[in-house]
């Protein structure tokens, strides 16, 4: 049996401000990833997210950013791969703590905004962000944009790595996702995401803005929690799944250790 | 045989700022506590921090802070014990990362500033702590002011406690340190450290500034080592020690995972 | 005929996180007070702020508060004068610079959340502000609790006052706040909120809860903008101050310069 | 008789940190370009180093950054024109009520690190840098990096403005620093930097590392603080500047105003 992946982005509240439906989107995903301070959520936050998570058994993952709260890890800021390295590691560890603390653990990491678009493309940041998720515990999984330079450095230092799809973004030829500065980057009608969804899924296909059908592996796909109809829309996406006869679960990190 | 551990606050620089002289004085100590992030010590100085002193055998602990890094952590803030657990936790997991990277472990939390000194009086506060740190990890010790509430707050929660003396800080007849805005906070005179040193290991007290004799628990001795002459310092302090027959290691913890 | 103020606290967006409903506040405020990026308020934010205000004619005031972003400036922070002189400077300074390229200017001063109580109380702190706020414009009013201790340093340093008062939240009988943490600090009814008012403007008393008329002066009343019905309530009172014959106007400053 | 201003980046310790010897050097300068909390600076640091400055005559300039403490301001972070027009304002009026506070005034404004090196290039964010120091103040000079985009973009709104020329940097043909990535970036040797100096006064030009003459306007030359030997320097650049017979002096803002 067919099996994916729903991830949210989540814990992107910050002091006394409120950010995403958090409860309400948690109910309809297997994973979520969870701001670690750097670009959104506080301590505070982190605690209550992984705890609220673990409570349903949902999949607890590390979301690391450039540190940049006020851009909100959407700028982009030149860093080395050294620095990624550390930075990662350092959020990564930080979100463990309290899934350790509530007998848990992290089972994922996915970089956040601008550092994800960049490990995307670029090979020393991948592996810097690879290297480092490795270096802590060779049992995470690591997620990253579908045939990505991320994805590529996971494989190479040998994680498992899941393959992140979009349902509600639009695609280019050559697989990237089309660009948020352009007017047509976000897919606004509910159907045409889903149809997107089951193209990807039950064929392994996307089709490109400009008709162009992209061949596309999809372990994860992300749900974004911060609009409204968002827990509309995972309620119907888990419909279709459900329809197609496919099992919404975690990855599942290969059993080597 | 007795045994004493000698610990050390380190990485305390920040970006383009440096402070201490850390490689001078990590040849001295059996521990260290890491600044991570929240009053100094940015990921990249931690993860410089931890290597230099796991290549050279010595304990790596967590030092936490209060947020403020314009004020080192050394300005009251109002916390809850809420607030006083998750950064505790933030900081303690974001340091193991780079020691389980590097191929240990933390062994230690010791709060810093501000907030060791509140934790000292304050029992809501010191549980708070200490249960941070033992819900990360029951083998960690929780290193505290000699006969604080810190260090009562441990007992209870079941963690290995570490006892901390000063040589070169003054004591009340409370057995509590002469606070620094006072100008006979600190022993200038290094056979007067010496002595202070010698007495509360070899009889277990310390004469207060009043005169009196206080009894006193030492198990690790606080180096400071942002101050000029502070290896030659440590240097004196070893053949002290040396002389007395005194062991110098880290605090070992039980053995009871 | 007598004139009151109405201020808001205003610009408590950060970055991508959203607070308050500014412009639905404006058009019943005649003042209002500006975060300046120390607890809210990043430069975006505050320029957005000072160009909406001023171009309805809202007299704009900065808000300094002590630095803690992920506190929201609420929790206390032991801060020297020298400490509070320096921030309130460097925070006017700023929110002058916009409303100078704006070309207008700020009228007023008023501190934010945990300094603003305080400076109540704390006669040292309370002079450090009125100083900073006379050595950079002697001509700017000080905004501070009704009869406090801000209030007495802003006339010794010669600073045109205002006593601000508040129309949901209840007093005690030396004239000070119910403080947050008591179950019955806010006036929920609004019936009871403009009978508050009313008997502050006409009377110059409001009834403390134990039933104590306290005297009370009152320059500015504040509108909480954050709050579901804050709209609406501006709406009710400004009916109520109509009816009185009471003008809403920014306070003036005495024209000295 | 010819005239150059001798400037100074100062006031870039921070908290606990110290940078640089800015008393040394500070008697032998012109200008100085003082950090404003975003690199580097914070209110105290600025009141200190403003006061310092003004009780000695020597003009004090804001040196606003991209936000970027950890950094140093010297990473390159993607912020629109409209971002960098606000961070100026900000940076600039902080500064400004330091000096306004102490009896002066800024009287300049030169852009730090990443901001200076995008802004010499960036005609958009050079435009944005050049009308916030308009709109701030019409009065103030806009310092940049000697024929760059910048430099154009201060004239194009009406201001005056200094062309930076470095006594320790090496140029390319184009006119450019030599980066700093590049080992020959900086010219170690004092007598090198003193010629190349000289050229640049007396000739209106300099040696390009490709040997090709370069034209430059010199308005004013950086003096590096944070090296050691840079107060001896100053002094041999002085001793130079005087046997050419030209004049040591803050650039002179037109008397536009």
């Amino acid at each position: 049996m067919k099996t994916i992946d729903l991830n949210c982005d989540m814990g992107e509240s910050f002091g006394a401000w409120k950010m995403g439906s958090d409860e309400a989107v948690l109910a309809h995903v297997s994973s979520i990833n969870v701001a670690c301070g750097l670009h959104a959520g506080d301590w505070t936050v982190m605690h209550r997210t992984a705890h609220a998570a673990l409570a349903r058994g949902v999949a607890v993952g590390a979301h690391p950013s450039l540190p940049d709260l006020q851009g909100f890890g959407r700028r982009v800021l030149h860093v080395s791969p050294d620095e990624v390295y550390d930075l990662v590691l350092y959020q990564a560890g930080a979100l463990d703590a309290f899934c350790r603390a509530l007998g848990g653990r992290i089972t994922h990491v996915k970089a956040h905004g601008a550092l994800y678009n960049m490990a995307a493309k670029d090979a020393a940041l991948a592996h810097a962000i690879a290297r480092a998720v490795a270096d802590f515990d060779r049992g995470l999984v690591l997620f990253g944009l579908a045939g990505s330079a991320l994805i590529r450095a996971g494989r190479d230092v040998g994680l498992q790595v899941a393959n992140e799809v979009f349902a509600d973004r639009s695609y280019q030829a050559d697989g990237s996702l089309t660009p948020r500065n352009r007017p047509d980057s976000m897919i606004e009608d509910v159907k045409q995401s889903l149809t997107q969804v089951e193209s990807m899924l039950m064929h392994g296909r996307v089709r490109a803005q400009d008709g162009t059908e992209v061949a596309i592996e999809a372990d994860t796909i992300c749900i974004h929690g911060d609009q409204p109809g968002a827990a509309q829309f995972a309620r119907e996406l888990r419909a279709l799944l459900s329809k197609l006869g496919v099992q919404v679960a975690a990855v599942a990190a290969r059993s080597e250790e």
